[in-house]
């Protein structure tokens, strides 16, 4: 099958987005890996109810406002949230571990 | 409970990082909107594995690279993915439909 040279323009741009989103999500972990030791520090809780629910909304405005989906936009911000828990638990359980 | 000054610094980075996540995510789904409208036009499939097991490969890379857990990134690529599909197969559904 050949590709359209149409179609091969479009994954070329897709290609270069996803390099962006992989690039700004490995700098979003790295901000809360901060956040982990610096709850961990002062032992704060690893999870944020309110905080969460908070980053959902504001996501879902913006989605909506960009033509993006907002249900497909919870349920990636959500995602990332859950990752982002378990960082933070795996960064407590170390600390707590060093004393 | 008051939030340390350095963990609401930090907070703010994580909103702009994830406003300028979604707008890179509105501006993928644009792009594969047109790749769904080629594909139905040509009577492509909606589905490309090889193309996809070639971009996970890829951002598995560009991942380790950039210190982001390339697992995370494969999971989140691959919902992605799965949207994509779901979105070119309701075109592909519509542009049958009008003939």
């Amino acid at each position: 099958m050949t590709i359209p040279e149409e179609l091969q323009g479009l994954r070329q741009s897709i290609d270069n987005i996803d390099a962006a989103l992989v690039h700004m999500l490995a700098e979003r972990f790295r901000a809360t890996r901060q956040v982990g030791i610096l709850k961990a520090s002062r032992s704060l809780p690893a999870v944020d109810r309110s905080r969460e629910e908070g980053q959902v909304a504001r996501l879902r405005q913006l989605a909506a406002a960009s033509g993006l989906d907002p249900d497909f936009t919870e349920a990636f911000i959500r995602m990332v949230i859950a990752e982002v828990v378990r960082q933070h638990e795996r960064i407590a359980a170390e600390h707590a571990r060093k004393g």
